[in-house]
């Protein structure tokens, strides 16, 4: 076992050569890649031929994980008879430094071989895709190969059973929570459009309604806020899962972070891949929600595809084919789904960014007269279409339960109830810089760029610094003469404020035009 | 400009954030990709909302050069004022340590738009391959984006003009020589067998009849030994261009290694990607070749295509659709060309690993009536075809002279005068520590396993230790009784001589059965 004496080099070499090296942290954190850093003068990487970016396996007290090799000249930063790992390899391996480690070379995942046979063109079986994903869930794929896989299966566009396949080997791929009730509610957004927090104001309104929403969301990776970052400006989110699992018991619902719980591990591996790629297949994306949402043990599901210029899907008949698609796979998976087109073409509510977001709610939730009245409704027509997943909810009558709890003040308490027991967080200040953008025409605002304001907010220092945002002031068909506000921009720090005011100066995201150019909405709702 | 103080950490956060950081080499070898090193702390890394593996742009001194970025937690590393850079972006910048430059998000590559482009099926332009290559050759590409490209260009085959537009924008990614001759000679083979240096005995013969060929060859990379691997059991291979230009000029020929030259860069790096994925597609192989052969300014080329049930190509009309596709695009480049298809059953020759394949090729030279026939049989032909280049010999009279100035020694000659020109280095000893593999059955040997040999002499430590590898006793044909020796294996040291034991014990590479099994030359020559 591990030593607890600090680790040094290992001089003789033909000791290291037994295969034998001492585990070292390396304080680089490499982003769902695991990297390995062996010296160059170390025995074992010579003899084994090794070569730099080739995966080797690292065996440590009964723990294996598979790495990239980086080859290290610095003896700082390990010494011939060390092998570093970087930081989520080291706390994956469990061990202590100084431990003894073997490595050797990985094979080849054997599912690469399946990948091959996608690339001319097959359609592959359901155990291809259960030894694929298993493969890539267990890092044996490398980030290059996890590439190749995904532009195969964007090229030759999966069947919808393939896409069933997909999924399913992804929901196997980790933990998968049993809730032991008959309705489980939740909410997918294919999103792309600012401020649209409606599940913030869902799962209190199905909660005191006594339905059960164990909502996990993300944080933001290319938007300014994800749910995950709003919540958590009112109260923690990273909860571990028994905790979190007390909290939905008591209060029928939670709003937490749900990295930690293990669902669909290689759907975030796929994902930090596909994105800076820019590869967004249909199969993939379907394969990616429904995943999540049946590891995290829901059984009904509404998903919510909206529609607009800059929205991410542009077109009702994409979003149709969408739709069919999340529904055929979604039922293979005995998931109760509705899926409902909406309004994309602009930011929902105020707010964009973490607190400016997470106000805008609660003054929905306080029915504050000033409160967005776009986020009130949209929020309320979706909480309906949910309660009427219950029998005992007539068809139609959904909205007017919604409206009356949320009218009634049993959302704000229910809301109160779980930010307690998540853990209530002093209020958050919105940044202390700010600026204002201006109209520098007269006319109806046409369009507002989702796109390009979240990309305003994010220079501004959402969702890292939480204050940090935008504020809208006007919305699509609105009036404005020259020189009236647009938005106000706020940020932490003075380099942010530049970077936000260098963009905006480029593009403040706003068209202005005639009333007669406002696009009309794709699903007037 | 740079200074010459040591660099330390920037401590005043608000300096950093104006967007100056200290460069710092970090002695990490990332192997084609260049790698930065930003610590978590530091304030540009906050403020710009730089993500872990995004691409950044670094500038410095006037230079500019794109890596992908690290996250760093130990200030060991790099701290919070410094940006740390990979071994070979560090050179790349041509800085010294401390020295001032600036960071910014690495736009990304528009011509990621056309290989998105190929994803979706369509036929890419002239200007679409020349975008792509150049800004894979300037590292604009991450290695999953380089992925995506070779894996969308073997999914939907690229058609022979595409390939013809693709070697081009290759060959324009880098130098090219220009030896101003009207006839360059060069040879190249598909590969996959082991011990096939007949490069080794052309070059001596040709540059003797007084052709120009200035050989550039590459190292091994999953092979036991590449020609100047074993060129450098013999001399010096690793010549400034210069001095090669020299050279050449004096001998007529040289057997250099050509990673300095700076030819076809862009396939340097595809290549990186390429063969961890083991995906070869046709288009990109015969870019790969006929780019390295253009840029190394050869205007004469003569391809040897293998066949054999271990060797790259496996079958006949795989070796003839490859050949016509080569003989198209080389037509299209004004390359003069000869394909032909040998026998590529097993290995040529009897060693395997540097050492052991010089001392074949020495053999032959020196027309000692021990040396390998099939090494000397093969050369010939080869060198009677590319002999027939020469306006002056008559069709089929190449194979004559060829073996006149072998059998004469002018060959051996000029290999000497070639050796002592590169730098004559010392005798290298074979492999100190050995072992014998027997037969266990009596009969004909039928098959040898190039790859499996080939993986036994990388086992054994080739061609880092350039005295490693196997020294075959039997071919194809030979009879054996069981107990007869079949090969030895050379090791330097006892822990490469275990593997070895070990993976020959588990598959020896050899088949023995009946004289009738024993498969037939593709192409008996």
């Amino acid at each position: 076992m591990a030593t607890n004496e600090p680790s040094g080099p290992v001089s003789d070499a033909s000791d290291s050569r037994r295969g034998s090296l001492a585990l070292r942290w390396v304080g680089i954190d490499t982003y769902r890649e695991n990297v390995a850093y062996i010296h160059r003068d170390c025995a074992i990487y010579r003899a084994e031929g090794f070569q730099a970016l080739s995966k080797i396996a690292v065996t440590c007290g009964g723990v294996r994980l598979l790495a990239t090799l980086n080859v290290v000249d610095d003896a700082a930063i390990v010494s011939p008879g060390q092998l570093g790992l970087s930081e989520q390899a080291f706390s994956e391996l469990a061990a202590i430094e100084g431990a003894d480690l073997h490595i050797a070379h990985a094979e080849r995942p054997h599912s690469m071989d399946a990948v091959r046979r996608k690339i001319v063109g097959e359609r592959l079986s359901e155990q291809d895709y259960k030894n694929i994903i298993s493969d890539i869930a267990a890092h044996r794929f490398a980030k290059t190969e996890i590439a190749a896989f995904v532009v195969s299966t964007a090229q030759n566009e999966l069947d919808r059973e393939e896409v069933f396949y997909l999924t399913q080997a992804m929901v196997s791929s980790g933990q998968r929570i049993n809730w032991r009730e008959t309705l489980v509610a939740d909410k997918h957004c294919i999103g792309g459009i600012p401020g649209n927090r409606t599940s913030m104001l869902l799962v209190p309104i199905l909660a005191a309604h006594g339905m059960l929403v164990p909502k996990t969301s993300s944080r933001a990776i290319t938007s300014p806020a994800g749910t995950a970052d709003t919540m958590e400006v009112l109260c923690d989110v990273d909860l571990p899962l028994g905790r979190l699992q007390e909290i939905v018991r008591e209060q029928r619902g939670c709003l937490a972070w749900g990295g930690q719980a293990g669902l669909s591990p290689a759907d975030d591996i796929l994902i930090s891949v596909e994105r800076p790629l820019g590869i967004d297949s249909r199969g993939q994306m379907v394969a990616s929600i429904l995943s999540k949402k049946v590891a995290a043990g829901s059984t009904h599901l509404l998903i919510d595809i909206p529609v607009g210029p800059t929205a991410k899907v542009r077109h009702m008949d994409a979003a149709q084919s969408l739709r069919k698609l999340l529904e055929y796979v979604g039922q293979r998976l005995n998931l109760q789904m509705e899926v409902i087109i909406t309004d994309g073409r602009q930011p929902i509510g105020r707010g964009i960014g973490p607190a400016l977001e997470a106000r805008d709610v609660m003054m929905v939730l306080q029915n504050d007269p000033d409160a967005p009245q776009d986020l009130r409704q949209k929020a309320l027509n979706l909480a309906g279409r949910i309660l009427e997943f219950d029998p005992d909810v007539r068809g139609g009558a959904g909205f007017g339960i919604a409206r009356d709890i949320l009218d009634s003040g049993r959302a704000l308490t229910k809301m109160n109830a779980i930010i307690d027991a998540q853990g209530r967080r002093p209020p958050v200040a919105f940044g202390r810089r700010t600026f204002d953008v201006v109209s520098h025409q007269t006319g109806v605002v046409v369009g507002i760029d989702n796109f390009q304001l979240a990309r305003i907010a994010r220079y501004a220092g959402a969702p890292m610094d939480k204050g940090a945002g935008v504020d809208l002031y006007r919305k699509l068909g609105d009036r404005v003469e020259s020189g009236d506000m647009l938005y106000r921009v706020y940020a932490e720090y003075a380099a942010d404020e530049q970077f936000a005011r260098v963009l905006t100066a480029d593009n403040h995201g706003y068209t202005i035009g005639d009333l007669a150019d406002l696009p009309r909405a794709f699903v007037p709702s």
